[in-house]
């Protein structure tokens, strides 16, 4: 199997506040079919050190990931720098160029000059084209190399690399299955997740588990290589049999789904709409909720009620409740939730108060409220980290309580 | 001045989990030193790769930095692969060995038997002793070149090159002192931006000018490097006195605050209060509000009327006007921000209505209203990309309508 190395282009990469990430999601893409990526290189936006990268590359590796440095200014010098450490010449393509002034025009905005720059491809390579944006990537088989030159934004990059790079490795690669396996769990700890399953997996090493904490929650893959799919599944069948009673009904998703997809499917398909009432997280929850397409067949809306007042005024919070027991509080996230569903007519209404700080006492404790055709129930919670942190945070535990309620409805949780 | 780079070592670092993030320190003090790096490269515990890594740094720069591989461990091959690409022999040092002993048993614990690979020394070597951990570092001069052997985990690292490779750093280099500026910039495509000040920026090898977007607005840095602070902050004037105008008040910062600081200062400083009214967004828009620490001392809360209902029964939008225009529309956008303004009694409100996708027909178009104390107005934009970025692209456009608001309150845009 040949080994890949994945090389990052910008200055800015080269800075104290920036750091090139996209070499996780190549690598992850990469292993995925069999090949291990050997080495990573940051350089900058210079031609020399950028040909002699390339150049070492080449003479080393099988297949190449060149990242950035396709944009239209004076400092993205990728596709000059591989056309001359191939010793290769630039063609201009007539038919990019009009794809570009066409995706400009349809953005409502002319074309400038320095676009053109972006329709220069590398003499004997296949154009990659770039949904969602304006750099088209290159496929270039250069004696035994293979080099892939795609954009530095992560969202085209992905793209990309999904629907150009992937079919043409997969055709070139000898074939070897691999079968992969995901729970998404919410709830716990990644150190205790790790404590309760590490005696299964270790004694694995296919499949290969590797356990990622992702914004509060954590994800278990589970990759297994074999020459036929059966025994890939047959050998995760095994695995995931005694991990999944260990996680129980942590194990909020199996297909990849996000908390916030979860529910949406669960609310769908019981028919009940869903409101919100925000405080400390100001909309995080809401955001979260309507990141999923057709969010609007379970969602209907909800309050953003950072100021005391606006608990009154919007949600219909006693002033004097808020007086006795403070903003923060069992009794006011209840009379939040209440106020969110009867306001807006929901069948269950999630609400967040709390303290995200960074100032204050009692930074991280929160009050999640549900209300839902049952009633009304508050979860404490104290949460460690910054501001940002505990934001995230609650809109986790806010969503895990209300998925446990819809699966559980009569009360066990 | 001589330029570095950094080379990190771990086979766990070449995986989808792991990233290199000691090189963003590194990088700091480096630069403060006016010290650029100009590459940085991972590899794995391979000694083939990792002495024809070292060779090429050696070969090319002038301060290299080598972290991890320092351990005990087979996999730790730093020590050795530095002595062969130098063609230098390992010395044992019996001291380092008492010390790890002694080390040990502070800890309660008795040092075993592969430990002693750590007291290892290369030829010529200076030792630099680790307060927190077991793995010695090593500088070494070789020719004209430096190079660094640190430890791997963050804190080790961080305390040695404090205390051992800074004082030696500093006597070495000739004293330069470096000066940054950042403007971040919102409304304008990276590629207008850069044909606009590329006329200027590109005329100076000093300061260093890079254009970096980030989330639909976009930060240029410029950073000069001289001998005297006074230096280097004239060529900074010099330089910023021609971009600043051409740039002017799509400027929005000058200090690093995001586009949500800066409104939250510039309400604060003009005791005013924001309240929103989210339809496409959701609540990323007061997500991002509040993402501000203190935010409550100008965001008041909003709505979050997904639903053409909710935008009649919060906001008061008649259900007319919505069936007449859609809900997608100026006049909505218009009905859904005063709505907003006065049933919070803020003094501004912002409202965001479109269509985020990705089905359906035109996908990224939006709305956007801001009602302020004189009287109303409403922006249409059409935005390029997926759900995700139309949705955070529109909380931009939506707080830099109100920054300029807040600036030109007379309406001059």
């Amino acid at each position: 199997m040949p080994d890949a190395e994945i090389i990052a282009i910008g200055s800015e990469l080269l800075t104290p506040q920036k750091i090139d990430t996209n070499s996780l999601y190549l690598t992850d893409q990469l292993n995925a079919l069999g090949v291990e990526v050997v080495r990573k290189t940051v350089v900058g936006d210079e031609r020399e050190r950028l040909m002699d990268t390339i150049l070492g590359a080449v003479a080393r590796s099988q297949i190449i990931v060149l990242t950035g440095g396709l944009g239209p200014t004076e400092d993205d010098l990728t596709r000059d720098a591989v056309a001359s450490a191939l010793g290769r010449s630039m063609i201009f393509h007539p038919e990019i160029c009009e794809w570009l002034e066409a995706r400009f025009k349809s953005f409502g905005r002319t074309m400038v000059e320095i676009n053109r720059r972006q329709a220069y491809i590398i003499e004997g390579a296949e154009v990659m084209p770039n949904d969602r944006g304006t750099a088209p990537g290159q496929w270039i088989a250069h004696d035994k190399v293979i080099l892939m030159l795609l954009p530095g934004p992560p969202n085209e990059l992905k793209a990309m690399f999904q629907k150009q790079c992937l079919p043409r490795l997969e055709k070139l690669l000898p074939p070897q299955v691999l079968r992969m396996r995901l729970f998404r769990v919410v709830g716990m700890p990644e150190s205790d997740l790790d404590q309760l399953i590490a005696p299964v997996y270790t004694r694995y090493t296919n499949p290969v588990t590797t356990i990622l904490a992702v914004s509060g929650e954590i994800h278990v893959h589970l990759r297994a290589r074999c020459s036929t799919a059966d025994e890939a599944e047959a050998l995760l069948d095994e695995v995931c049999a005694q991990i999944e009673p260990l996680l129980g009904d942590r194990i909020y998703s199996r297909n990849g789904d996000s908390l916030e997809k979860v529910i949406g499917v669960l609310l769908h398909s019981r028919h009940a709409f869903l409101s919100v009432a925000e405080s400390a997280t100001g909309g995080l929850l809401g955001g979260r909720i309507t990141a999923v397409p057709a969010s609007s067949d379970h969602f209907l809306g909800g309050f953003l009620t950072y100021s005391d007042e606006m608990k009154t005024k919007l949600l219909g919070v006693p002033a004097d409740l808020i007086e006795q027991h403070t903003a923060v509080s069992e009794p006011v996230a209840r009379a939040m939730a209440e106020g969110a569903k009867q306001r807006t007519g929901s069948d269950y209404a999630l609400s967040v108060t709390g303290y995200a700080g960074p100032d204050g006492e009692n930074v991280g404790l929160m009050f999640i409220g549900l209300a839902s055709p049952d009633g009304c129930e508050v979860r404490r919670v104290q949460l460690p980290g910054d501001r940002e942190r505990v934001r995230v945070f609650s809109t986790n535990i806010a969503l895990d309580f209300l998925r446990r309620k819809l699966l559980a409805p009569d009360g066990h949780k």
